[in-house]
């Protein structure tokens, strides 16, 4: 009898820590860097994710299940119970709201303030450029097309070279891009880790490349 | 004695109501779409902004002293006492957290993600395409350049054509893009008000332009 109150309550706390606790999914593709920005700092916060992997070449991105959740077509997706997000750095923001102790969204308005500013710098500058040379020099080549245009490359590579002089700028007496660790050093390394493949270099760069090889050094970094 | 008492204390007031309230400033351009999300926000909320307008053309933009502020010698940049805050849409949430009880970024966690999903989306698509098309038939005409370069504008296009249906889709049966008003709003609004000047036809899009007449009857619209 008491054996058997016992297993039932484990039974029943097995079975709410699957169905109550609801693991969070991350629709994710196999080479994504905005999909990794999510899982290095998933993994930083200790939370779990169920990855669920698309492949981009199979068509998963259209697919109409997929795309009733994203309409862009893009990952990386965040569903929470009914809760559906797009947007890597939406979903950055999110995740570290979940673990308020950690702070890597600052609690008070000015930090909160300074998280967005950056994000949104990165989005609208480094980040443009590093799309556009992503698109030129390996996905429009990876689909058969020309790719490769000068017109574009010489625009994104304007773009790096405007706006890396200022984070670099911003890390010469920081450890992190606002001081202590944000979701913002999670969006920028994701992306600046794999630079090189994208023929952008960094040795110019000393201070982002410090700061680089401190994300680097993170226990997760290679397998996340 | 009692009027000089009155006196006193009517002065110690006005003083204290401008040294201490300390009226924001919003170092804006003339014509600079991303100065009026932030005045058309600021209308909204009933928020006094002490606007510095600088000129481009006069090298405002990279005066020493202005650099120090914006490193990026871009605008808008706010300035609230001593706290300095760069990049639009970082600004538009930080002034939207000045009246809470307005709402327009929603208190709770995933209002608050959603509104990041939109501002970083139409970051990194439709504005950035809006973007790319100032630069080459606005900004590197007036500036003597070529400008006008096909690859660009086709680029440009392309991201238009692929997310723009997506809000339309959104606002089908919303009032607004979250369905109440938010700061999103502002920063889409103030972009498609100006989307004929780069020849970006929204006729297709009638969901987009019912919103947009939505926020054109904004009694401020005209003026901020």
């Amino acid at each position: 009898m008491y054996a058997a109150a016992s297993l039932d309550t484990w039974t029943r706390r097995r079975l709410s820590s699957k169905t109550l606790r609801m693991v969070m999914k991350l629709y994710d593709g196999r080479m994504s860097w905005n999909g990794r920005k999510v899982r290095l700092l998933a993994a930083e916060l200790g939370l779990e994710l169920e990855r669920v992997a698309l492949d981009f070449r199979q068509g998963d991105y259209r697919a109409p299940a997929y795309l009733a959740k994203n309409p862009n077509g893009k990952i990386p997706t965040l569903e929470d119970g009914d809760f559906v997000l797009w947007e890597s750095h939406a979903i950055l923001k999110y995740l570290a709201a979940k673990k308020p102790e950690r702070a890597l969204v600052p609690a008070d308005a000015r930090g909160a303030a300074l998280v967005d500013q950056w994000l949104f710098w990165w989005t609208s500058g480094v980040e443009t450029g590093l799309n556009l040379l992503l698109v030129e020099r390996m996905i429009k080549p990876f689909l058969g097309k020309p790719g490769r245009d000068a017109s574009i490359i010489a625009e994104a590579q304007a773009l790096l070279d405007r706006f890396l002089p200022i984070l670099d700028a911003q890390l010469e007496a920081r450890e992190y891009v606002l001081g202590d660790l944000t979701v913002v050093d999670f969006a920028m390394g994701a992306q600046l880790d794999v630079a090189s493949m994208l023929e952008v270099p960094l040795e110019r760069y000393a201070h982002i490349q410090a700061w680089l090889e401190r994300m680097r050094a993170k226990p997760y970094w290679k397998d996340a």
